[in-house]
């Protein structure tokens, strides 16, 4: 996600800051992570999901610490440092710690090798048009293009939510298509208040994958108050926000 | 790719058409190829490092097979079909061959956790920086912009290059980001006659490694001829191409 916007709330609030603090101790993985972030929030479901121990260490964006960018150059959240050395990129964390953590259940894809590859077909997606019309909507400022963005939105949830066997993407177990969508409608409430957003008008299916998805307890602890949310969401919604998203958004390029 | 440019040369040519007659009798898994494509050309190369036992089938992209578009409705390639069931988007049916065919060697990824993360890292580099670099240099009009783009692809492959164990990426095995680069460098003569650039201008590292994956057997045996290649390339060069990647290129955008 890059650098934020300024005046972003230093630490974890609500729910999530009980979370954060259960993760202080030391430990083999060490999760570098933004509260705010949803790309951020995949990787913290996942572990909380497999109940991997992690220490959790918060990266004060304008404020990084040395060891930090030491083993990270580029200072991206999330990143993980396991035995020193660093990762990043939300879902390739998320499949490095279903790689390493192997007996942790739930298990975030399929055994199957073709069930596998289908559900990375559909993890893209949530990136390519899930994600990237959530950020069209949020940051259009006219409402042509609004309209065409919550339609653009509608048919991808739609589309998606066909492929959902049910109750969770892969059946009965949780798992990493879930995990990549479901940031994005823990914070749908925000298109929902000011672009005309109903999870029902995308279809019925739709609406009760996302009210299942958001009260999934993973993405429930791992979400912060909205009063801290909306300092950022404003600037969003006024197309000001400064993450490598909004700008990919405002140029008209695919969020990287 | 989506569907390129008109007058397409039909078939493979050259090595390729006779990996292509090796593989007409029916197989559990069908390979659906577009012979042009460089992306096509990842799961082409996959397919013959492991060795496994595939149908090719031609997509004609002005006239796809009804059972094609029956199973595959976007009519991507490349497409696999395995079992009845149809797959698409390179880089997954990839790592589609690797889950689907573990004892076939070479592993396209590293078995450790964290080295497999890291090669996604690198997957990642190639599609976002040295294929999207390729195409701004091949298709931007003006000097100026030739110049920045020859740049750029420059430190994204000098970049890359540093991270090569040696022989290829991973070691002495021949994997995944290797094949996703090779495509690119197996077509580099089109901007070294046409847009001033030199393996040897990145870094001698860069090429030392874009020589070895140049002549890599099955890089070399998925290769159409330069005569058919070229007139694909001409449009892109006068930026008149209409393929997926192209058309990203031209509008400012990632490529999809």
């Amino acid at each position: 996600m890059g650098i934020p916007d300024e005046k972003i709330h230093p630490v974890a609030t609500g729910v999530a800051i009980k979370t954060v603090e259960k993760h202080q101790e030391p430990q083999e993985l060490v999760f570098y992570s933004g509260w705010f972030c949803p790309f951020n929030q995949r990787t913290w479901i996942s572990l909380e999901e497999k109940g991997i121990p992690y220490q959790y260490k918060e990266v004060n964006p304008y404020k990084k610490e040395k060891h930090f960018l030491d083993i990270n150059p580029k200072g991206l959240v999330p990143a993980i440092e396991y035995r020193g050395k660093a990762l990043y990129e939300s879902i390739i964390l998320c499949e490095f710690l279903e790689d390493a953590y192997p007996s942790h259940k739930p298990h975030l894809l399929p055994v199957d090798p073709f069930d596998r590859a289908h559900a990375r077909i559909w993890i893209d997606h949530c990136t390519k048009t899930i994600v990237s019309a959530t950020h069209r909507l949020l940051q259009s400022q006219d409402k042509e293009s609004q309209d065409n963005a919550r339609e653009e939105l509608y048919a991808a949830q739609r589309k998606l939510a066909k492929e959902v066997k049910g109750p969770y993407f892969n059946g009965e177990e949780f798992g990493l298509v879930d995990i990549c969508v479901a940031p994005w409608i823990a914070r749908d409430y925000v298109v929902a208040e000011h672009r005309g957003y109903k999870r029902e008008d995308a279809s019925k299916e739709w609406k009760e994958y996302a009210d299942r998805l958001s009260q999934r307890e993973s993405v429930v602890k791992t979400m912060s108050e909205r009063e801290h949310l909306n300092v950022i969401y404003d600037r969003y919604l006024r197309d000001e926000a400064q993450s490598e998203a909004a700008k990919a958004t405002r140029a008209g390029r695919e969020i990287p």
